[in-house]
């Protein structure tokens, strides 16, 4: 074992739920060695432990990371509710151990049932209405941090707000952007355009400590208008989705008209992918929660739990949402 | 003056915004010159008389089709109520002699005017609880409506619901479909999912008579899953700029990789432009009216005027949505 995955060590250890993802140790186990072995991660494989086991040794790496066994696992389909009541699942023992040793969770379950699990297994921090998930999308410039990509569907003008201050410290510790620019996402350049709740949030925005750029459209998560893009989860999540079929169906057509080589085409969608984007964080917890993408490969396991390390060994906290609204976002 | 233009011959006329969209008559124009000349349809240019004649006589069709002079001109930034108090302008003038005659309207301006000017003119059918945007995409197999594109920001679940017959008459009138399939834009596939909004609509959705699939999510609009993708004018305006910004960032990727001719890949770019979908068309009033895209080229503004027509001559009139959805859809 691993000298810090124990939590004793100078880094927080990083709990990956070993049962996510469509694909579940088989996958999950390399990535979590290629994190320990790459980025020197301390993982934490929470799991069925012949399952893992198995797979560790398969891979050369019969104890080089520790193993937390957990007897149930949350069916892909399985969502909310139904999810955090299999306590002893790889999800909730899994989180529940990462919030017991300070470390941070990663899972390529269901996002629901992440979602889920780590808000019965964390604290929300302090002043913190709801979590909302952060996925740093790349553009044609560089990163746009899109918030929420589906934490919150229904969430009120206030935390909508609120999501602008989590974007912020985010795209600052993780993306390292000095001082990110703020869009909300609405229908209109106008701050008076939108549906009944961008508007309530239009209004808000200008009272917190971000750099407000102001309302952005469709065309601008891409473009690199802005570093960080708000809205609500339901709206964050469709975007999220609809920018991945139209990536593919964008390089499909590109394809078919025969005038670019497929393998070629293919690195352009990898950009795109699970694999380098590295999972979206759910923010606004005691603790870091990296969500995976369900299609995850090994690379794309081991960069969330690199994501997750980060996010948690930020040298600076993130802030308390509360206190920031009343000051400097940390 | 062509025979039908004045709405007393077989066809009934298609008046345009002469002043509409971002370069007014100096597009529109010859727009309308070629709706008439290669799609025969009977245009009447609405807008400043002594402006449109003049571009009349540039492209060698003075006195080709009727002229409807109108002092004002809606500036593109201005919407909604502040659009509709401007009685004299091309748009108000537009849809009143549209509606008068019988006829569909076609504007290229801001899509918030278009719509605001349309409400006021023309009635809602019997039954319509509002008037949604569809737009039809184009698929890797062949085109998807997406409704409501940006009509009703906040609909409540019951006009979303309704959207989903205003779609399906759409997608069997203009597209040919004899029997499409309708998705509910969601945030997963079972009913459950979603905000509060989709959830409501999806426990209506069932009773109505179309051809139910289910939810779709983000990445099947363009994937071909459903014909009709049904969503709020907030979340499908998003989703439909979002879409165009996210095929001109995957292309300009493709181009820097230096991967295929740049020429090439304007072809696909084409497919996804204003030139070729022929624009919005606004469901559910007493009249046909067709928003255009403001960049739209000549090109562009006589195909929406070709899918004008072609809505306002449909065999069988779009249904009367209070009724239809007690029976069959028309």
């Amino acid at each position: 074992m691993d000298a810090a995955a124990d939590g004793g060590g100078a880094l927080r250890p990083v709990v990956l739920d070993a049962m996510g993802g469509d694909h579940g140790p088989a996958v999950t186990v390399p990535g979590a060695l290629a994190a320990h072995r790459e980025h020197g991660v301390p993982v934490v494989l929470a799991g069925r432990a012949d399952e893992v086991e198995h797979e560790l040794r398969r891979h050369g790496g019969a104890g080089e990371v520790e193993v937390l066994h957990a007897d149930e696992v949350v069916p892909m389909a399985e969502r909310g509710a139904g999810a955090a009541a299999r306590r002893k699942s790889s999800l909730m023992i899994g989180c529940e151990a990462a919030r017991r040793r300070g470390g941070s969770f990663v899972s390529a379950g269901s996002t629901g049932a992440v979602v889920t699990c780590a808000v019965r297994a964390f604290a929300r921090r302090e002043g913190v209405l709801r979590p909302a998930l952060a996925v740093a999308l790349p553009t044609v410039t560089g990163s746009t941090v899109l918030v929420d990509a589906g934490g919150t569907s229904d969430p009120t003008p206030e935390m909508l707000a609120q999501f602008a201050l989590l974007g912020t410290a985010y795209a600052r510790n993780v993306l390292g952007v000095r001082d990110p620019s703020v869009g909300l996402l609405s229908i209109g350049a106008e701050p008076g355009k939108g549906n009944r709740l961008a508007r309530g949030a239009a209004r808000l925005l200008p009272d917190l400590p971000v750099r407000l750029h102001g309302n952005v459209e469709g065309h601008d998560v891409l473009a690199g208008t802005v570093d960080v893009v708000v809205t609500d989860g339901f709206t964050g999540n469709v975007v999220l989705k609809n920018i991945e079929g139209c990536v593919r169906s964008t390089l499909d057509m590109v394809a078919r008209a025969g005038i670019a080589p497929p393998a070629r085409l293919a690195e352009v969608a990898r950009l795109y992918t699970a694999d380098t984007h590295g999972g979206a964080a759910l923010l606004g917890l005691t603790g870091t929660v990296v969500v995976a993408h369900g299609s995850s490969g090994p690379t794309a396991i081991a960069r969330a739990c690199a994501v997750a390390a980060e996010l948690g060994e930020a040298d600076e906290p993130l802030p308390v949402v509360g206190r920031a609204s009343v000051g400097p976002v940390a």
